[in-house]
């Protein structure tokens, strides 16, 4: 039992756990990604913002930590590295949620605070590919010992695609027998060091390098055998495969929480600007997964609806309780949820 | 001329500064006190604020200098210790605004981030008072050379009424012929040792006090003669008095901007939640001084509205000109206008 459970670790869900903490409530924080931060930590860790009030400048990554600092009086328990995978509301109006590693939760209310949506994989967009996932088909983190021996195609150009690739093409018990790198053009996206790895495999021939394009697959019932390359130069491919490696980053994707019933437009979720609640009572939505008239994904702005959130919830989590606006400079209540000393106000 | 006239100082103020220049907007600003930072800084200098997000802790004078700092680079110009006494719209839709001092400015749009209203000092609410105000009558600043001789009434019981009443009972050439001391109730509040000199000049009987209130006057045609004076105790007095010196404080008032014919509900100016804008277009209201729906008197909501009405004012300041949305951390027209240096985004 949880007043709220939170979708989404970034900085907005952070705050909305202070915000859900001043007025009381409690907060159980669900994220797909391993870390707090969101898509601010993973893509912007090390790079500058200046438009978070009173902060002229920071880093995606300090933000998140200064917020994890601000929230730590309330004790929200983390739950990442995992998606919400079914919500729904039960008789008692309150929800159950459960996410993809198995964890259950009853929570009075749902905080959307999504961002963009989860971050999945890239896929190739190749017609009766997706049956291999998981045998052959392989996104991101893959076991380098089921390679041995294999026919393996990497595709990608980035850090992980040729790491993988000059893993499976060096020496040792675990070298496959062969890899193909396959990518639209010849400039890859690596640190120097794995770069200069690929560069001298790939010139022994250990590594192969193709630039162009699968267009389709050459299958033997419920096997795929080999994939067909659309050569950049117009050149045309057929190239043997026992494990197809896609390393192609990160998509954002509105995820499970596209079938949760909610209205939606255009893939955000339509919310009031009051309480920013969503068409169902109960499940708000804020940050840059919702929408709403003069709406802008600013993290800013985010703080803003976490914050009338809060005080929507309060609304349902108590029931017939006025919840009057107090101040943290002067409320001595908020100061023990804060777990500060009161100063003398005269 | 000025892209946009911004009417507050405060936080909410400062911080609109920041989101109009990042769209390219000029602004200038105008506040009643005599330093930036608004309410924030004058009342909370010292006192911890805790819920702006990012910043676990900070004291209001802090915030007032983070957003100063953060607001460098846009320039804007600041007119203090005024109030915007007229604003009416020109025939080509501008804004002509003058201020108590003279101050005349040209605006595209106005900006309302007033907070609270102006602060103005409290008064006796006794009928026929008023007319003495600058002869006999006087609110805080006080010139002590022209109480030489003179019957002094201070009202009050805080650090300036006591300061003031010891200022002209002391010895020396500003020397007053007698000082009393009203207020209602024998409870100072000044610092140990103002009230360590109060009571000595007191227990000298340089110094009466009378716990009551003023009830009435004693005239002569165009003369204050003396205070009729209720005491705590159920006494009546009637008091000789030539110069009244009030300091029960500073009190928020909507001041002028109650006469600029916006739409109002208990004193507060209606604003949409799209741009944050009045009933009188290109006049936008952000901050403790607006209300919508869900309104919150929170900072950090302030920055939220400074933030669409930026958005707002540049649809009328860049006419037939989209403004779309940019990130600080990644748009180099940003950070040309920041004055920073484009970090290398691959």
């Amino acid at each position: 039992m949880t007043d709220a459970l939170i979708v989404g670790a970034g900085p907005v869900g952070l705050f909305q756990v202070f915000e859900l903490g001043l007025l009381g409530m409690t907060a159980q924080v669900v994220d797909t990604l391993p870390h707090a931060g969101g898509q601010c930590a993973a893509l912007y860790g090390d790079k500058p913002i200046y438009d978070i009030p009173g902060l002229p400048f920071c880093t995606g990554q300090e933000l998140t930590d200064r917020l994890l600092q601000q929230i730590r009086p309330f004790a929200a328990g983390f739950h990442l590295g995992q998606e919400v995978a079914d919500v729904h509301q039960r008789d008692d109006g309150r929800f159950a949620v459960a996410t993809s590693t198995g964890a259950r939760f009853v929570a009075t209310v749902v905080i959307v605070a999504g961002g963009v949506g989860s971050f999945r994989p890239r896929t190739l967009k190749i017609d009766g590919l997706a049956k291999y996932e998981g045998t052959q088909l392989f996104h991101h983190a893959v076991d380098p010992s089921s390679m041995v021996g294999e026919r393996v195609v990497v595709v990608g150009a980035g850090e992980e695609a040729l790491a993988l690739a000059v893993q499976c093409a060096s020496e040792g018990a675990q070298r496959a027998a062969s890899v193909l790198l396959l990518h639209r053009r010849d400039d890859f996206r690596a640190s120097p060091a794995t770069l200069a790895q690929f560069e001298m495999l790939r010139e022994a021939g250990r590594i192969q390098f193709i630039a162009g394009q699968v267009t389709g697959l050459e299958e033997s019932p419920d096997r795929l055998r080999g994939l067909l390359v659309q050569g950049s130069d117009g050149s045309a491919h057929t190239v043997p495969v026992d494990r197809l490696l896609v390393c192609l980053g990160l998509s954002p994707q509105l995820g499970p929480i596209a079938h949760w019933g909610l209205g939606l437009d255009r893939k955000q979720v339509n919310v009031d600007t009051e309480k920013f609640q969503t068409s169902t009572p109960g499940i708000f939505a804020v940050g840059d997964i919702n929408v709403y008239p003069g709406k802008k994904k600013l993290i800013l702005c985010g703080f803003h609806e976490a914050t009338l959130a809060a005080y929507g919830a309060a609304q349902i989590v108590f029931p017939g309780r006025d919840t009057p606006l107090l101040y943290t400079t002067s409320s001595s209540q908020l100061h023990r949820r804060l777990g500060v000393t009161s100063p003398d106000l005269d």
